[in-house]
């Protein structure tokens, strides 16, 4: 078996550094390729790394049975074991997600602003691709294809850094993929692992700065702090997300409870998902009741403070709050509820305790609404609708890279732009400057 | 004396670490006050400062002599002596740089993007200042004044790290600012300084992630490098420029001697002038006589490869080129030459020695002109116009914070929008997520 991957990775096994420098090395060569291709040619490439995974479904379920078989050796969850496992469905699910990227617009080529200047000087400002973007992310191999896709089709290479436990499953998915991209003409270096060279290797592709152009962590928050600390690449963070829904004293009471119930259970474990429920005391009387037994009947934990406690049914599941319960994201049936005396009270429990990601608040006060959108410094802020809405997807962005809580390049539901920079083009005839 | 300054760095001096912690959080609570400022708060604020300033002439002329005692004492070159050196006409000057920044556009409320999505819900994309900006510099204190006024206009908090060298010049010039900005009544922790706190004050800037939300290094490749290095902050790189020339075999003559000059002479200290000429075999013996020629009577040494020195006057000002020389800004009367064998060379030369600033082509070709374009990566490419014009005056976009040749939120000459950040501002009407 001669595979892409071996054929690119020979015989410097020993220098983990100076085997991922020199991976970075051969991304940022074969971008060249891809950065002046047209969009057609990406399509194409796109659609045949989906019929190839397709066509190797078997090879790949091989290889993800030995990272079930270790995972399970491991004593890994079964939660992780499921995030893990590939069937023959959810690989077809994967090389659709590719044919979906396909469709979508080329970010590549657009002309951002320009301008004539008054000396003449035609300028524009034009979007180009990255050049090499570097993943680092969990047991996931679906995000290795996923990943490699988003990088294509906005005209990158990419270097991926997946987790041990799918390290079997990554290793086949990037051959697959490499060859794939030889067979249409492309070099195979576009997508490439350095999980052969486990941590060390993460750690230097942290540190190929001038080499990769950015960095995407996706993961969980022990993985994002880690990739933050060590890297010299510049890095976008995606998501933690300590969301929280304010319901005002004039809020819609309907609204407000059906706004709440999707924010918190429309789906628990993603960034978006509710965390905290903030309620003006005004309202408690009336909403609260109501409330806490539609989060009970969901099968929701409440994490009240004493105001809130006291509006509990007397079956409700409920426990004290305290203040590790504000500043937690849950991603499961649990939810934190305080009673607040007022706007003030809420945005500034807000600053307190955000990520940053999605707040909301339910009112049918003008000034309420304005005060809450001006104030509070988040990512997404949303009147009277779910946080859940706060997606790319949802936000007709197309394909998402994740959520950015970052302010830099990007803030919020990330889509194929965020995978490129912007190139100034200049024309003049013969101009100096004066 | 009883200045802001000192007011808000009491009793900590001990721990550098704590004590610029609390300078960032300050600066954070000081920032919400400015993020809903009207412009017209912020433009008689910026011009109240600019009055302060020049009232305050004696005061920080006195701060000033100090720094260039001990300048003086400790052996400081002429060249940063005058950089560091105020006089009342270079007052006047930053103050009136102030004014010109209140005349400019406010970029804080900008709707960038907008649409109604299918399902109802009303979106925007609106530009939101980050919050607190930190700048790390050398001995300018018109820096100190210029970073003040930027993040001011952008609606952020700064916290300035000058150089020691500058400290008693910039001392005073915070506490000017500082105070006129209560004297407006607006919060003095707008504008706060660390070099109290010297070098480890520096490095708890760089990692005071969370409280400051950008970094913006201005300074020689040194201090970029060790900020980029050390920082958890996100960082906009500024620019180091190795820029090149590339005059084509069908370049105007004239043309292509006039940008040359331009780029090389017009002025040579600053990071878009051209270090690198590199010349079309065909056009080495019409072309190269007559540049060499010029460049020698503009009083430039011709660092040159082999077939270059044959081109060159006897009594031109002449080194052979190595490597180094490819590779070097010199930021002087110094030109790296080479001839190259056609526009491929060429590419390949940028792509191996660029630093991903400004590139320049000189031809009549189209085909030439069009792949130089798309092939050569860099934050700007210019054809048939000096390297001089990347530049943020020179774009029509205002007052410019740097250029910054990273690709990550800002490539090219950065204006105010570049200290912004965005914000998702979604209205329903009890939308919830299906």
């Amino acid at each position: 078996m001669t595979t892409s991957l071996e054929q690119s990775t020979p015989a410097v096994l020993d220098d983990p550094e100076v085997a991922v420098l020199a991976v970075a090395r051969r991304a940022r060569e074969a971008s060249r390729a891809l950065a002046t291709a047209t969009r057609a040619t990406k399509d194409a490439a796109l659609r045949a790394l989906a019929d190839a995974l397709v066509a190797a479904t078997d090879r790949v379920l091989a290889a993800n049975a030995q990272d079930l078989e270790r995972g399970r050796a491991n004593g890994m969850s079964p939660g992780l074991l499921d995030r893990l496992a590939l069937t023959p469905e959810r690989v077809a699910a994967i090389a659709d997600a590719l044919r979906e990227l396909a469709a979508l617009p080329d970010p590549v080529g657009e002309v951002v602003r320009g301008s004539t200047l008054p000396n003449g000087l035609r300028l524009r400002q034009v979007r180009v691709p990255m050049g090499v973007v570097g993943m680092i992310y969990e047991a996931r191999p679906n995000v290795t294809v996923d990943a490699a896709g988003l990088a294509l089709k906005s005209g990158n290479a990419v270097v991926l850094r997946g987790g041990s436990a799918a390290a079997s499953s990554n290793e086949v998915v990037v051959e697959v993929l490499a060859d794939a991209l030889v067979a249409q003409g492309l070099p195979g270096d576009l997508v490439q692992s350095v999980d052969a060279w486990g941590r060390p290797g993460a750690v230097a592709l942290m540190h190929a700065r001038g080499l990769v152009d950015v960095l995407v962590p996706r993961g969980g928050a022990d993985l994002i702090a880690t990739v933050v600390r060590e890297a010299t690449v510049p890095v976008i963070e995606t998501g933690v997300g300590n969301c929280h829904l304010y319901v005002d004293a004039s809020a819609d009471q309907a609204d407000a409870l059906a706004i709440l119930l999707n924010s918190k259970t429309q789906r628990v474990g993603v960034c978006n998902a509710l965390e905290t429920l903030l309620v003006h005391r005004d309202a408690a009387d009336a909403f609260l009741p109501s409330a806490l037994a539609a989060l009970g009947a969901a099968g929701v934990t409440v994490h009240g403070d004493d105001v809130t406690l006291r509006h509990a049914p007397r079956d409700a599941a409920t426990v004290p709050a305290t203040d590790v319960d504000w500043a937690t994201e849950y991603l499961s049936l649990d939810l934190a509820v305080r009673v607040v005396d007022g706007l003030d009270a809420a945005i500034e429990h807000v600053r307190r305790w955000s990520t940053g990601h999605t707040e909301a608040i339910v009112t049918q006060d003008l000034r309420a609404a304005e005060r809450f959108v001006a104030e509070v410094d988040a990512a997404a802020v949303i009147v009277n609708a779910s946080t859940r809405f706060t997606d790319g997807g949802q936000f007709g962005l197309g394909a998402e890279i994740g959520i950015s809580t970052q302010k830099l390049h990007a803030r919020g539901p990330m889509g194929l732009a965020e995978l490129t920079t912007t190139k100034w083009v200049v024309h003049g005839d013969g101009h100096v400057r004066p």
